[in-house]
Formats: C-alpha cells, structure tokens, sequence
C-alpha cells in the first residue's frame, strides 16, 4: 500500500514578490532559500523552509498559465498543497480506483528531477493536492 | 528573536464530513486520528496527523460562526496555515512592529491549552495565517 509520508509544502499564489517576502521574509523572519525563475511554469517561486516542510510563493511571470487564470480569477492566496509519497504509481492507481479524478493521469517529471501528479479539486472537496514522490 | 519552527496544519473547510473523509483517509490513505466535535469554534473537526504535522478538516455546525460565512461564500476548499512559532508574545509584536494586521493582537488559548494568535489576510497577501505556541 502507498504511503503519504509527509506535508512537503504548500504553495501560495501571489500578484507581488516583494510585498509577499515583506511579509513571510522579514515580519515572520522565515529565511528564504531560494527565489527563482521557472520557466516551465511561466513563473517566479520563492523558497523558504520551514523544517522539513516549505512555503512556496509562486508568481505568475506571463498571463497565459494555469497560476496566472488563477490569480485573475481568484486574487492571491494560497493554490495547493504538495503531499510526500512513498510510491506514487501505486498511489495514482490506488486513486483512480476509488473514481478519484486526477488531473495527471501518469506521473509527471520536473525540470529538477522530482516525480509528481496533482489531483483534481472536484474529488478533493476543493482543495489543489499535488503528490511528490522524492528520490 | 521569535523563530518559526515547523508548520502545524493546514485547515481544510469542507461541507461533507464523510465524502471530505472518503477522499483524504480512504483514498490517500492518511490515518483519521480523531473526529471532534469543537462547539467553542462552533465546529466538528478531523485530524489526520502526517509526520510531524497534519491535515485538518472543519466543518462548520452553525451557520452563523466565521468559518460558516467563509464556506457559504468561497466553498469548500483550505481555509489556513497555522506555522508554530518559539515566542509567540514575541513575534506579535514584531509584526504589529513591521505594520501587521493581526487579527488577535493578543494570545488566545484554545480549549486543549494551546496559545495562538490569526494574522489577517489583507498583510500577508490574501492567507489567513495562525500562530501556535505549543508548551
């Protein structure tokens, strides 16, 4: 049986970097790791840890994504939630048994090597899951 | 200086207990570790603990309390990150020092003894963020 084994991080929309690093940077004081521009994603992602956990700001750098509709259609706040798993094709399997509708049906590889798949909100009860598989 | 030292839970809104449980225990397979009636925050709750930190599904049982008004008007879907902090006298007043809006300008403590505090959305780009202290 698969396993979710850990949060790994929660990803926040957000319509200005520097306003939201004011925030999560400097008046929590939680130390920011990385701030990085990511193409594949049309988007700007600033990383900053916390334990073995991470929020995530992710800022639409084109109008055209997913994350960019999003914003225009909700405004900022936060967009998902990433769930660690021990084996993810087991997992997708596993969810596709039970009608859960997912929105990659194979997991997915990123640009830096992890292995993913988001879960659609509709199965959910509104809430954007994505699954990692690390390593 | 107050240091953030771990996320706490994401709280989830949900307006289907059962159906919200068949997704996030039966289908992800996450461990329910208790179903809790809350009738201080006018609310049933699920705790479905992850490594050191945990998911939580509120739904409401009134229809007049904030997170009902919340439902009625964004739907289900998560509702707050709750970041634990080492001080947490200490870290409201560094935000009401770098212009935080906070939403308890004091700490509060919950039934079960733990302290907290909410920040308002509106200083922390559109999240509604909750601070414990625990022990």
């Amino acid at each position: 049986m698969p396993r979710i084994t850990a949060v790994n991080h929660v990803a926040v929309v957000v319509d200005d970097m520097e306003k939201s690093l004011a925030f999560w940077r400097d008046a929590l004081g939680i130390q920011l790791q990385e701030l990085r521009d990511v193409p594949a994603e049309k988007s700007r992602v600033a990383f900053l840890p916390i334990a073995g956990a991470e929020v995530e700001l992710v800022m639409p750098t084109t109008d055209d994504s997913g994350i960019a509709k999003y914003l225009a259609k909700r405004g900022p706040g936060m967009h998902h939630i990433c769930l660690e798993v021990d084996h993810l094709v087991s997992m997708l399997a596993q969810l596709k048994a039970k009608n859960i509708r997912l929105i990659n049906d194979e997991p997915r590889t990123s640009a830096d090597g992890k292995i993913y798949a988001f879960i659609h909100p509709e199965s959910t009860g509104g809430v954007l899951v994505e699954l990692y598989q690390l390593a």
